[in-house]
Formats: C-alpha cells, sequence, structure tokens
C-alpha cells in the first residue's frame, strides 16, 4: 500500500478522513504510523497528496489531508483478456492496474473452463478489491472498467470493432502475422488468450477486423507475467 | 506444464521413463491424456522432445521418450534481488525462470525484513520447487543457480564487481543516474532492491562500483512484476 486509497464515506470534513478496517490495519501494523505522521493518500477517482495523522488508535484513525496532485498517467490501452483461472485472475488484474491499465474486458473463448465464470473472484465487490490493491500499489487513484463478455462472437463481430477503431490492434498469438512492436504512446487494443491459446477460428475472427499478432518469443508466459511483459515492451518509458 | 520435466530417476531404460506423483496427477487431471498421446517432455539439464504414453493408469505411467532439441537460450542477465516476502519470492522465482534467468543472488538489504530469511520457501528442496514450475512453464530444462547472500557489503564489496564484470551494471532503482535502456542481447547484472527501497548508502555503495540507474517510471510495482517487466524492457526479442 504505497497510497492510502480514500473513498467519499471516509471524508468527515472537506479536508478530514476518518478510517477504520483494512487500510487502519495496515498503517498500524505495516507503516507501524504514529500522530504526526505524513502518508501518501489519493481519493478515489481524484487527487493525490499528503495527509497528516491527527488520531490514531487501534480502532480508528483520523487525517488531515491535502489533496494537489494529478494521478499517474494512464496507459493507452485497452486489454482483452481471455478469463483466467481464479487465482490468476486476481493477479493479473492487480498487475495490470499497477501498469495503467484502465479498460479490461473479460472474454470467454473456446479453451476458457466454463466453471472460471462461477467464480465469486468475478462479483463486482471482490473485482473492485483486486482494482484497488492494484491501484494502492501504484499510487493511482482511477479505477479501471471491467466487462464480463461471455460470448466470444457477438463480442468480436459487434463490440469489438468499434472499441478497437483507431487503435493498434494486436493479438498475443505467434501464428499471426507479427505487428512492429516499435514502444511507442500509441493507442492500442491488446488481446490475450487463454491457457490453452486460442482456437484457429478465434484467431481468424481477429484477424479479420485487422488485428495483428504479437509474440512473447519461444517461451509460454503464464498470464500474469504474460500481461506485464506485453504492456512493458508495448508502452516503454523511462 | 507445457512440459514434462524428467529426473534422472525418472529413467527405467535409455528411451523409457516411468512417472508417479504430481506430474502424474497433473497429466491425469489437467491433460487428461490416454495411451497413445504425445507430450512435450525434457531432462532436467538437457534436450527436449516427445514423450509418447505406453501405459498410463491412475498410480503410474510409462513413456517412451525422444529428446532431440536444445532447450531455448537463457537470458544473458544476473538477477540480484533483495530478498522479498516468501510469498511474492516464490511468484518471483517462477516468473524469472520461466523469463529464462539463469543466476539469482538473493541479497540482504537494509529494507529487507530479517524473518524472511527463516522462511522455509529458502530451504534448498522448496526454491527447487519454485524453479522447477518455471521451466515447466517456459519448456526450458535448465535450472537456475539461486545463491543466497545474507550480508550486503562484503557481497558487494568482495563479490559484485567480479559477477558484474564486463557486463550492463543496473540497478532498478530511479534516484541514481539513468542509464540507456536500448533493448539489446549484451550481457547485464541487474539489481531490484526490496519493497521499501535501497537506502542511499547502498545506491552509494553500488553507483562507486559502476551500477547506473533504470527506472520503471512513475509507477510502483510489487517485485514479481517489476522483474519482468525490466526483463521485457532490457531484453527485446521478437
Amino acid at each position: 500500500m504505497n497510497l492510502i486509497l480514500l473513498f467519499e464515506e471516509d471524508f468527515i470534513a472537506a479536508d478530514t478522513i476518518r478510517l477504520t478496517g483494512r487500510r487502519l490495519r495496515h498503517i498500524n501494523e505495516i507503516h507501524r504510523a504514529q500522530t504526526g505522521d505524513i502518508l501518501t493518500v489519493g481519493q478515489l477517482g481524484g487527487k493525490i497528496g499528503a495527509g497528516e495523522i491527527t488520531t490514531i488508535t487501534k480502532s480508528s484513525l483520523e487525517m488531515h489531508v491535502e489533496l494537489q496532485s494529478e494521478s499517474p498517467a494512464p496507459l493507452p490501452v485497452t486489454l482483452v483478456l481471455a478469463l483466467p483461472r481464479p487465482r490468476v485472475l486476481n493477479r493479473t488484474l492487480i498487475a495490470a492496474t499497477s501498469m495503467g491499465v484502465k479498460k479490461i474486458y473479460l472474454l470467454h473463448t473456446n479453451r476458457v473452463e466454463k466453471s472460471f465464470w462461477h467464480s465469486p473472484v468475478l462479483n463486482e465487490e471482490k473485482l473492485k478489491h483486486s482494482l484497488i490493491l492494484g491501484l494502492e500499489q501504484a499510487k493511482d487513484t482511477l479505477l479501471p472498467d471491467v466487462y464480463l463478455r461471455k460470448r466470444f462472437r457477438p463480442f468480436v463481430e459487434d463490440e469489438l470493432p468499434l472499441i478497437a477503431q483507431n487503435t493498434r490492434k494486436l493479438v498475443a498469438h505467434p501464428e499471426i502475422s507479427v505487428a512492429s512492436s516499435d514502444a511507442e504512446e500509441i493507442a492500442t487494443t491488446l488481446i490475450v488468450g487463454p491457457e490453452g491459446g486460442l482456437i484457429p477460428y478465434e484467431i481468424e475472427k481477429l484477424s479479420a477486423i485487422g488485428f495483428a499478432g504479437i509474440s512473447l518469443g519461444q517461451r509460454i508466459l503464464r498470464v500474469e507475467t504474460a500481461v506485464p511483459v506485453l504492456l512493458a515492451r508495448l508502452f516503454r518509458k523511462e
């Protein structure tokens, strides 16, 4: 937790907040903070700044906050991810959020196990929790939007062409023509297949609407590793 | 498990192996393999090839194997990692191994919690298990070497200059001069600090023996994400 994320309900005055629960425990146990300490805080969807602890006990904490900085720039990417197994999903969402992804589609494809769609990690609160962990990690405040798409074909035929319009269209699949991957700040739609890969029909459909392949090389990486690696190669910034 | 890793004791003849335990369970439950199926196999430290299942039951499996391909090229990097907390260590070792890192030093620095050194994940068998998961993921057979270094100063003064000799010397720390990060296949020694960062004394010591900074940008990433991102930027291959 490199930033304490603040929600509307935390504010007891315009510049004063009160925390309980997970964040308070973290501040007590990991930061071991005391009255007078200053922590990095940010308001969900808003600005970043400093919070000075005015009172802290085991059950509650109050801070005087000043929020004046913008949150870090997002990555200009839409990530379309074949729904991975639940534990991998959590870690991938945290990693993608921490790297600045703001728009994530979770998609069904032929080799996604149907049971994954019944996992409790997909309920709204659980998803939000992973995203919040990613924001807190990267000192960001802007929650990504996550959309669930359980049918491949209507998504690819009706929605994806609009989503991907005027963006670099890439699918992490070694078997279609490889696009140049010059690292530049250009809007991109990136599709990452499931563990077992996309099937030829799926590749054809994506190819037909202009998606080109991007390779990770000879090695097969876990989704939670592949996504950061792809983002790092596509958006190189110093 | 994209490759079934074979150990010397699995061979019951020059071209025949027998499996039990974890790998057998995986082949039964995930691959749902049957007699006649062909799986990718590789011998620890050796070659990669195909294994044809000759018999399979719940308790044992035999394969006829032919090993003729080389394992994928390693990354020309030595990774020096401030010892992260145990769960993060596991995931980072798997990710780094899957990306082809073959030499890993786990180092104590000022902000590494001393208790991490007492974790059972550091025993030889547990470490090896994480490395094997990384190899199986990336269809590799060459086990990385992992070295534990519990004292920062003797390591940096006596060992690191030799380790890093004739390599690009980089430390993932934003506050020292930033090196160019042209992605090239040049031998590199990469140091990644602990969650709380390296302290000024440590940075000075590293700077003195030629290490330059490499930045991850404004966002702070988890170690398990930062390592793949750094490797992806340093060694870009299509």
